[in-house]
């Protein structure tokens, strides 16, 4: 069965982030931000409880240790450094789900990180090797370094697809700076040609195969509490 | 058996802070900075196998949010804050442990937030609520809200004798600004009164009874490693 | 002429904060946060640039380094390491003026700071202080230990008028944790009886005198846009 | 007359980094951390009275938002980011500068922006726009966009020369993770072959011209105020 998942918790002390009360009711698994490029303590408890109340899968979702850019500047780490950076995070909310009688059940890397393990399998690798403690799945891109580290050190692995983004020619995401209102339709659409003919149309109009087991949005477009109903909606009709 | 723990891995960075590798080999039990008042996730990695490598009990020491400040500067938490950033630091160092095949043994609370507790029963239950899902001991003052808190919340509790530092004349502990050259002779003579009579004397000259399973030194004084001898010899013969 | 001052530049990384679009045009002076409590180079950068492009006054919002608790959590600093802190501040805010072209003209210290000056004057000279060398008026409270320090320090000195916030029976401010929807004909009123009669109303009902050359008015309520319109209308026909 | 500077006041809280009391009576030009890779407000007010209260020349020392990494890790910030990550620090300096009765006299940039700024024209020009509005020189590696990208903005600039590293044999500087003792003959050598000769020797033993203003060392070494003293008397002899 594919699962909905979507990135929470990313408000930040003073600052909101996202419609996490419109949306986790709709998802299954909530990744929650550990503290790096969002989030703080007492925001991952609240938002822990809130998944947990609604009996939501919670995983972690950490990143590079860059607050001001939300994890989406390249930062050049040592891989220990990497490894030691993941195993912190992933353990804070593992300890903040103890506290609530949860258990950890996955862990999704964040921006630019996720893209860069992608593309390079030593920060695949660092990833991979925080995961494997935990004995818990790693999302990540099917067919890419993500899966691959994941298979070396016996990480469970779990494919994502992305009806909230537009894939380029070459399959890879095109991240927006700003998110806008999301075309329901299109997203929709998206959802639909995946689950039943499991390929994504790319910007230049071809057709490639895409591979998944969960399904990703994003929390922070004005309409996404919506964008959520319809992935719910289609994914319980065909997933 | 009385042990002797002492505040390990508060280096920052690039900054280093405390002779750990002439500590470690005579301590029982590390207590290891979180990265809050100091340390960063792969201080913390290093830290951990340090302390692994020779077989030593490894445990927690949070602190406020306050890293320019060292964790020594009073801050206004709300409890629940207090609770998240604790559950958050323990959490991370445990999952650092379970990655390099330890467990986590203990807490202790670091800095001006240790002081807090002591005086405040609300500051003091928001730790304690922090350590109980962990299951270990928090390390604390006899007789002061450390003890109480602990007691409330199921949380088993180990009092500390401080040989390092001075006790005022209300037996409240002394804590120099910048730290200079132990007299070992002094060190010595404390930690034996202790063992041996239960008692410290305070800087008025008065004695004071003192209840503690553990011992706490300090990493930072130049001769921290010769003090760790003094008072290994003299709790392996007295202790 | 009174003039109307709002805190501008909120903002932080991805996070939004304040409608200074909507406010920008209708205020007198901008008080731009400075990177502790809120904002980052960037932000500041571009905060300058709308203001300036306006034609208003920039001037420095300075507080305690407390991003994650929006330096509205008591710290206990040095006095010294306060001065320093403002120093810092400012002096970053000037430089990015310079860059752009525009001078400074004020500084207004943010949040929990600002109530301790005016209970402390320790706190109250820490930063009358810092605000001595940029030779530009302090904006606090008038009566309060703002104005004693700014005088001993030959700091000018104008006094405060909070239209959207309650007075207590203490002629003290009660800041709202969260910003809701703002009264505005209770604005108008309050700014008018302030205007033409110098007086406040309490909350047990009882009035005071207040003393002011700048009225401050928030920009996080959601319709905080009419609330700088209520006041500049008020403020144009009888300031 | 060739000058001798250092970076200065790379402390940070708690912890302590490199021999400002033993390097400064010896150099010309100090240039002082801005907080962003080391230091802090009041170590910088600290450093600024140290280098004031001796005479000598006051830089700012800027670097990338990267205090875990001590400006050591790339980071890929938009120019404009960087432009204002710059102002920011220069400006705080300069603010604190004011507060103690000094000038600004340059700007050196810190740690990995100074190699990716000599390699890259972008880079270069967002920090040059940030130095020209204070009317100082920039410090940088001549023959490189440091100097070209000088050039564009109207900023004077002072080429570097580096006698305790080791130069490789494109030329490059050669930083070691870690300092160790500095070898004091080798550094007279260096030094006295590029002020007489205008000559640097290269890892594989070549010869390659060197031109610069200024000569920079490093506070970190554990004989720091012996390199000072060396390069002090050769720079006196013959600069």
């Amino acid at each position: 069965m594919v699962t909905l998942n979507c990135d929470m918790g990313e408000s930040y002390g003073n600052w909101r982030f996202g419609d996490d009360e419109g949306i986790m009711p709709r998802i299954d698994c909530a990744n929650i931000a550990c503290g790096f490029h969002a989030s703080d303590p007492i925001t991952m408890l609240r938002t822990v409880r809130l998944a947990l109340r609604l009996g939501k899968r919670v995983g972690a979702h950490p990143s590079l240790p860059d607050r001001e850019g939300f994890g989406r500047r390249e930062m050049k780490l040592q891989p220990d450094e990497l490894t030691a950076a993941f195993l912190y995070q992933i353990g804070a909310l593992a300890g903040i789900l103890r506290a609530e009688g949860g258990t950890l059940t996955h862990v999704k890397p964040h921006g630019i990180v996720y893209g860069m393990a992608a593309r390079d399998i030593e920060t695949a690798r660092a990833i991979a090797r925080a995961v494997q403690p935990f004995g818990v799945p790693l999302f990540g891109l099917a067919g890419t370094h993500h899966e691959t580290a994941a298979a070396e050190f016996g990480v469970p692995f779990q494919g994502e697809f992305f009806p909230d983004l537009a894939y380029g020619p070459d399959g890879g995401l095109l991240i927006p700076r700003v998110q806008s209102e999301i075309d329901l339709a299109l997203v929709e659409a998206r959802m639909r040609r995946a689950l039943l003919e499991g390929q994504i149309e790319t910007t230049d109009g071809s057709r490639r195969p895409v591979r998944f087991e969960t399904v990703c949005m994003h929390s922070d477009p004005p309409n996404a509490r919506d964008v959520a109903a319809v992935l719910r909606r289609v994914i319980d009709e065909h997933g």
